[in-house]
């Protein structure tokens, strides 16, 4: 079972990369540049950078202190893309591997003097999840064995005491080695970290204790807060925790603070944590377009966290959170070369952003960079595209669900699926039954979709012809089910409604007062002006229904606005509320997650009206 | 001339603390509280957090690499308030001198190390201010000798080269040194500095080189940008520059950058620095009302930079802005108690601040803490109250020019003249002639104060009795004339319409759309919500004429708005642009200078509408 998350318990079993398969189309074409493409590019510039060289003792020590996550997430990525490059790097990160399982080449000489900030349980947590990977994709080997060293290390070490990391991951992938070798101490390790945080266990700090989840204990909380990644890491290990130990109070803790993030924090694209200055969580309806942060890495917690509440509930809306961040932020933090990356994705750029063809300090989210200072991101994205058949479909006792439409092939339980589709482009949806069997089949129809359709339609025979087309039924928001058996040739086609819609904003939020965005399917659009295309500065757009073109394999849109001319004016704030006419346009607005990969740019998702 | 400054040439010489004594009244009586409570607040808190005794060589060396700094604006504040504290203060700073000159606590050992971060020009520059304070208010003396051994020290280690600071001040200090003493090397060292800025003469940093005014030579910059206290620390000591060594274009440079930065990089309250990350201006039009930073510092530095572009200008609209950036930003800046202090002033509190009665490690400006870990707000509060007489008036060969209309006794070319009003709760401002004389009087007539009038009421006198009363005629803004000869007990008679108004922001600012503010007079106003009071979250004001109610010896409003109870909901975008009712209520405004002085609040500047 090739699966990043494999719970003993759950309302439903993931498929893993050994059941389904990506064919050419949107993802697949993503995980293969990202196959092709990305892994080598992290790994040229982890070496350029020093921090490959780190393992091997080169002197000075280069990299930030936790950099030698970045190697693992890499041996992550390459486990589960089962690349040659693996066993080379995984034998350069043993060697520094100390005798009773410690590693760490930023605090060996000072094992565990810096719990907030010496990320050092950060670290194994990321080992750990690249040892889970080659175990499964592979079975035992260098690096399977490396964190396993690893983490027993951190059992004997830790079992007993207060302490925990200021940056959580080690929970999750401590249960997740737990489930892939059945060492039950690994749970309890986990267990224990989950709730040791909030008593508290870590010093109170400048950006306050709630950066890094230890305000209060994690059954008290009500929402997320603090730093991003963090609070979503941490959710993540919790979720993994109550599903292994069924503790149903636990879950629903992280139930009730993830349905009020949703509500709350959390931007159109699925991008969470507004704030710049502690890549943080703002307040409830904190959620400015401009300085929203946005990590990239928070979408990928974000998109982790809700693949294990899907499997542990069953409801739909945690896939449908999902889709929305695979689609508009995922697909937005690397560009279509993929050799550049978002670390912040802000919702509304003003300022052309300036080239920068080396290492970005000031990862602002103007334009992709191939590389940061801190480059979680990059290596993040590499190992989520390099897993990401796991993401697509489950399995119950009783058959399939497919969560996520792309084309792909899928294998369980003796049934063979082609699931064919030019999704998002298209809402047509066709699931072909390669080989036939038994089974309920299901299959996402996302909230937006409120007019759905669905038709079985059964293979056409001499013995059994079709009597007069398919059977078409409206398909509610949720799961549409098709019940079995099923005889090769058999489809299943599924059709989601794809006009482009305008969507508004809870009056709460104060920062997108007056404006409307336009989706269409699971994606969000943005206008978008580079080089001389007139500026967005002065925008007011009508709602008008939005037109469709199709352009590069793409759908781009089009509206009615009007732009102003920019002018110096004087003080800004008067007692006129009037509206100066601006010249009238056509407003073209292509999918967020293709914006700026046409050079430097302004942009706006949300459209003043 | 008791002045802060003092220019050797410009359209308007200023008056300084001999020329212009504060009345009871608004100012008068916060110059008092600063003068009897503050002064001595900041003094205990600098012994107690040991900055003081880093001058006595107490180890280990406490606080911040610029705590210095901070000791000497504080003895700024006490040389403009005559303070007995001062000479006992100044002694232990000069026990610290070195022999060459140099004083820093930090860098000792280990001088000129860090240009970047190390702040000691800067450190010099708040020496040399309070220096030039005390030369000007009392003469030479203890604190006069080590300002000056520490500036001709500067000019002799930096005179030739290409090396600066990477916080601005010390160039207007020099140019005011150079004013008090006549000394020609410390205007010339000043204007080195000036244009030794963005050939570069710093090191690129992570924030970017913006953020210290080192990205392009000042000549060349068309906005105020970066870290907004340099910026504005800078310009002023550009200004000083220009003025002195006649450098026109330099001064329209400084102009035509300030102009732009009123009309988009300025909040309603006056002020500025809309980003927490590096207290940065953003780009223009990023103006957000809840994570708006505007520092303390920076609008302090904001009225010293537009009172020596009015000194050199005579631009009213220099004056129009430091009038709502005092009654705004500085009166709102320290408690009504003068013990607690705000660094960040947003116009936007969604969730109330947690009480806290020490040190302040991350102020978010939710309530006025008594202490911060960069204290530089309350030093800079009180050095500013403390001199604040010099910035009311201004004299002309022709005659007097008042700009801030408060109770003060001001006195110029042997008239003298009592100022009597209740400003800014009333409109009346009375001028009284005490003792008669030449010259012409202005009075500035706010830009908001459209239908002002203007009296001149002679004496009434048995010879001249007043025939049918007073001439009332039309005051427009700008400034209102009235010429002399004066005779003991003429009288001026400014009438402001104080009819409270609601204003709109440029659509261009974004976070602003579809809300607007209310203002009565300089003062800007807001809703604000303590304990039971109901949440500000989910409100709609009408845009109804305000009422008026006096409480507690200032003005509040009231507005007619409804009020939505907050609910939990789900995802926050949706198709329907629907409004959800709430109950209707009278909203109650206070001054926002006056918020957060009755516990923790929630706040809004900025009324949805």
């Amino acid at each position: 079972m090739a699966n990043p998350v494999l719970p003993s318990s759950g309302v439903l079993s993931p498929l893993g990369l050994d059941a389904v398969r990506l064919s050419p189309g949107f993802w697949g074409d993503r995980a293969a540049l990202n196959r092709e493409v990305t892994i080598a590019h992290c790994q040229e510039w982890e070496e350029r950078e020093g921090w490959i060289g780190n393992f091997r003792g080169e002197r000075p020590r280069r990299g930030r202190e936790f950099s030698d996550s970045e190697i693992y997430k890499l041996l992550e990525a390459m486990a589960w893309a089962d690349h040659p490059d693996l066993p080379a790097l995984a034998e350069t990160v043993a060697q520094a591997q100390e005798g009773d399982g410690y590693i760490n080449t930023r605090w060996s000489g000072s094992r565990y003097t810096d719990f907030e900030w010496g990320h050092e349980l950060y670290c194994y947590g990321h080992l750990i999840q690249a040892g889970v990977a080659r175990l499964r994709m592979h079975g035992e080997d260098r690096l399977t064995q490396v964190a396993i060293r690893a983490a027993d290390h951190v059992c004997r070490r830790f079992m007993d005491g207060t302490q925990t990391c200021g940056h959580p991951v080690i929970e999750m992938a401590l249960v997740e080695l737990y489930r892939a070798t059945g060492t039950l101490r690994y749970l309890e390790m986990a267990r224990r970290f989950v709730e040791r945080r909030g008593l508290p266990a870590l010093a109170d700090i400048p950006f306050g204790r709630a950066y890094y989840q230890d305000d209060m204990p994690v059954r008290q909380a009500q929402v997320f807060r603090g730093h991003a990644v963090r609070a979503l890491y941490l959710a993540s290990g919790v979720v993994d925790v109550a599903v292994e130990t069924g503790d149903e109070k636990l879950l629903k803790a992280v139930e009730s603070q993830w349905e009020r993030t949703i509500a709350r924090r959390t931007h159109l694209t699925g991008g969470m944590g507004s704030r710049h200055t502690d890549e943080s969580f703002g307040e409830d309806y904190e959620l400015p377009p401009d300085r929203a942060y946005n990590e990239t890495c928070a979408s990928i917690a974000s998109i982790m966290l809700a693949h294990r509440l899907l499997l542990a509930t069953g409801d739909v809306r945690y896939a449908d959170v999902a889709e929305r961040t695979l689609y508009n932020m995922l697909a937005t933090g690397v560009a279509l070369d993929g050799r550049s990356f978002f670390y912040a994705n802000p919702l509304h750029v003003r300022v052309p952003a300036v080239p920068l063809d080396g290492v970005n300090h000031a990862p602002e989210g103007g334009l992709r960079s191939p590389w940061f200072d801190v480059s979680c991101c990059p290596n993040n994205i590499a190992r989520t595209l390099a897993s990401l058949p796991a993401y697509v479909a489950s399995a119950t006792a009783d058959g399939i669900q497919i969560h996520h439409h792309t084309p792909s092939e899928i294998r369980h339980g003796g049934l063979a699926l082609r699931v064919e589709t030019g999704y998002p482009w298209t809402g047509s949806v066709t699931v072909r039954v390669v080989e036939g069997g038994e089974g309920r089949i299901g299959l996402r129809v996302p909230a937006w979709a409120t007019d759905a359709t669905l038709a079985h339609v059964p293979v056409s025979s001499p013995e059994a012809p079709l009597p007069e087309g398919p059977v078409i039924r409206p398909a509610s928001p949720g799961y549409a089910y098709v019940d079995g058996p099923w005889r090769a040739g058999d489809e299943i086609r599924l059709e989601l409604p794809m006009a482009p819609r305008w969507t508004f904003p809870d009056r709460r939020i104060d920062a997108l007062r007056g404006s409307a965005a336009v989706e269409r399917g699971p994606l969000v659009y943005c206008a978008e002006s580079v080089a001389d295309e007139p500026p967005l500065g002065d925008l007011t757009a009508r709602m008008s229904p939005p037109v469709e073109h199709d352009v590069d394999e793409a759908v781009e849109l089009e509206v009615e606005a009007s732009l102003g001319t920019p002018d110096g004016g004087g003080w800004p704030y008067t007692p006129s509320n009037g509206r100066a006419g601006g010249a009238d346009v056509r407003l073209r607005l292509v999918p967020y997650h293709r914006w700026g990969n046409r050079g430097p740019a302004t942009m706006r998702v949300w459209l003043p009206l």
